[in-house]
């Protein structure tokens, strides 16, 4: 056995042993440092030598065997078969290499806009190993049906699908998803549409991108609420520099008959405003609808996470009340089942929708068939209302301690919420810079999220912040606000208020 | 038990008896239609009933357990669940829905670009129940390795795996995947890069989106092969009017400096032009190279079928030549694993991948993380390396029985390949109507691809048309082949070449 294959194992990475023990033959073989009808070590040497079980050692090389990278001979043990896959790597041009980092191009010259910068909500990709992490729109494992999904998943791999799953739906979605979406979700929000009306995309966000880019260019002017989700204003800023924005209070977006006046689309997120999860009450919701029909501007709604209620009744969405046609409505399923899964839906008039699919095949074709016969599955199991059943009692536990952790602290201030949702939006005092609040914090353990980034201004309010308890255990709140409370109280007598 | 619960299972549906009884109590269940308490007929009386096995009825109530949509009462049998969900379904307000329907929105107006058209390269969606489906693109699942794929999916489903295949990436991607693509796929093009220059796209036509996007404005030139992927024309000239084309002859992309020098963007697959198959020289690729320096325009290569080389040695990508950067270099996953699984990549400089980054996120935030974790899996675990040498051995054979088929009919002209992929492009006698053909054809079971569609003209050439081999046994190429000539000779005989 060349010495190039001496290594050892590593019991702390992701792959498992038996996985890394394959993947070091692999390698060896497409490299070429193993070749065709060279010898393996026995089973016995090998688990000596990497101190694993023998048995780890004959399903790796039993797998080896499956897929013909080596074969038994009799008398001599396992040899790298004949057949055997080979790399073909071209030698490693290095001049070339080295050479190419000079890129010659002017990338500013070329790049039709200068770039971009995103204001994302600051979130760290390891959140997971913080202890307090206050963190939104993330999968709390503890709570996700790990195992009916991952049943759903293999069904949906089964030959049965094969074809579904796999091929290319051309213009189409999967038929079994859009059935469920439109005769089990979308009337709970007291919507009925036909097949037709819906498209699926791949999250809601990618719902906001087309109609973005079906209904607005630089003629077009929009209207935001302000806070509000940074994604959709940088989405629309790209179209137009037309934006204006109205102010949110405790009944939703505050109805400026002027400004609406010179609306071409509104965007809002009337169940559960974001960031404040403030709801939009019933009488503004008519007086809205009212006002699209007086100017003949277009509403998009986006109702991403009207599957969290769990205090009130959940008031229908507005496309519920629109008898004209001027609402566009966008689903989300990152919220009740994982935001990785990349799964929505935009729901409109046939004009739109027919509009919609074709741009969509221009930009992605379809969202993968596996994904969404996997979903198809599990709403058609039962396991969704299952698991929104799950969530929304544990939800509403950590909403009750988080809420009297937070009623403690004189410093915070909370906008209520009717609603339910999976956070809170809070106002701290005036003087408080909360992007240091949550830098320190994260030293401490506590993730939160500074509330510069919602809003609209170059000069932001700086003293909001979101605290959600979609992503951490009731007994970690109290603590966790604790510690947040007496950074608070620190940065209070460090920078006295004014 | 309800009298709206007699029902039957349909033992041809796609899915499994057991899961149609659980299909319908939960649905029984959501619509209250059984309410909590209500008591599920015996397994005895139910199999009884549905002529099922008891077994098949104990598993659906087993699993209607575990989701706590029933529960099991001494002495009582199964009954619904107290805690059971209920579906929330608002009564339907059939008013609304009906004067909806008069939607009084002027789409045509609202919309900012007249409705598209597409032109799709015709391909019914259930062509596998054509017997000679010669369709192009699609997956043939007697080639596929289904059992390692769903081996890979399930361990990327993992609890292992959970936190990275569920949650929001950011604008990152799965690193897993990005390694090996990096150092394995892209390496065997000849091309060397550093991650940051790789991104992960939704498919090789999201690649292509993303670079019309940040490079292409209505001042822009672009040049397209001719005749060329239909889709490519279709997102080019979304952005510019602009568009020039430029033949193919045998050795690729003709190069006419004339129009090369107004160009900003040449759009090409070098490797395997689509559709007529023919390889660029490598005379070719350096003169190309030449101009682009020379005129300072970028090129979009897309190396969408390199892998399904199985004739001569692969040339590598005219990316791997590209000293000055500026080659923008787009891989896809569809033909070596399944169009469904929509995994692409895009590589260029950090500038350009860079801004594309942003804009992907704005568009889809990220491919979904299972479905990236479960290829990087098929990589890693060398899956992939068997498959491609799998796909190559038959693909060899279907050619040559599908070449030697075609070389006998004398009224096809082949445009014959160095380079191997899936597909002949044939070019029938001029007075062929080849979207008559594909119609005649289909009637009989055979699935041809019209021609004209790939044109840029709008009176294009009708007498060209597509054979792949890709998705369709050896064993009924012949025949497949002859009915297609008989067609063919029926056809002249009606309209007599002039």
């Amino acid at each position: 056995m060349p010495e190039t294959l001496i290594c050892s194992l590593d019991p702390d990475a992701k792959t498992s042993l038996q996985m890394q023990i394959r993947q070091i033959f692999v390698e060896a073989i497409l490299k070429r440092v193993l070749q065709p009808g060279d010898k393996l070590p026995s089973s016995r040497t090998l688990s000596d030598q990497l101190s694993v079980s023998r048995n780890t050692v004959n399903l790796a090389y039993q797998a080896l065997m499956d897929s013909e990278y080596i074969e038994a001979k009799p008398r001599s043990g396992y040899v790298v078969s004949a057949s055997a896959p080979v790399g073909r790597l071209e030698t490693a041009d290095l001049d070339t290499l080295e050479k190419r980092q000079d890129d010659i191009v002017d990338w500013q010259a070329k790049l039709i806009a200068p770039p971009q910068s995103l204001r994302q909500v600051q979130k760290p990709l390891n959140w997971r190993e913080y202890e307090f992490p206050f963190v939104y729109g993330q999968t709390d494992s503890t709570l996700f049906a790990h195992s009916q999904w991952r049943d759903c998943s293999r069904q949906a791999l089964g030959l049965r699908d094969f074809s579904n799953t796999v091929g290319d739906f051309g213009l189409s979605d999967d038929p079994m998803l859009v059935n469920y979406i439109c005769s089990r979700s979308l009337p709970r929000r007291g919507i009925q549409v036909q097949s037709e009306q819906m498209l699926v995309t791949l999250g809601a966000q990618n719902a906001l991108y087309l109609v973005a880019q079906l209904l607005i260019n630089s003629d077009k002017t929009v209207i935001l609420e302000d806070p509000a989700y940074p994604d959709v204003r940088d989405i629309v800023s790209r179209r137009t520099d037309k934006i204006e924005t109205l102010p949110v209070d405790e009944e939703g977006m505050v109805l400026d008959e002027a400004v609406l006046s010179r609306a071409d689309i509104v965007c809002i997120t009337p169940s559960h405003q974001c960031p404040t999860t403030t709801t939009m009450s019933l009488r503004r919701r008519h007086d809205l609808l009212a006002l699209a029909q007086k100017y003949d501007f277009l509403i998009l709604e986006d109702d991403y996470e009207f599957e969290m209620n769990f205090i009130e009744k959940p008031s229908p969405a507005l496309k519920s009340l629109d008898k004209t046609g001027h609402v566009i409505y966008v689903g989300s399923l990152s919220k009740s089942l994982f935001p990785g899964l990349r799964l929505g839906y935009l729901v409109g008039s046939h004009s739109l929708i027919s509009e919609a699919r074709k741009l969509r095949h221009l930009i992605l074709r379809h969202p993968p068939g596996h994904t969404q016969r996997t979903a198809a599955y599990f709403l058609a199991l039962g396991h969704y209302e299952a698991q929104l059943r799950r969530l929304r009692r544990h939800l509403a536990t950590r909403r009750e301690v988080l809420q009297s952790a937070l009623e403690q602290q004189p410093l915070f201030e909370q906008i209520a919420s009717h609603f339910g949702g999976t956070s809170f939006w809070i106002k701290g005092p005036d003087w408080l810079d909360s992007r240091i609040l949550a830098e320190r914090a994260a030293e401490q353990g506590v993730l939160i999220e500074a509330g510069d980034v919602f809003f609209a201004s170059d000069n932001p309010p700086l003293n909001y912040f979101r605290i959600a308890y979609s992503s951490i255990d009731s007994e970690k709140i109290p603590e966790g606000i604790n510690r947040l409370s007496a950074l608070l109280h620190d940065m209070a007598e460090a920078s006295p208020p004014a």
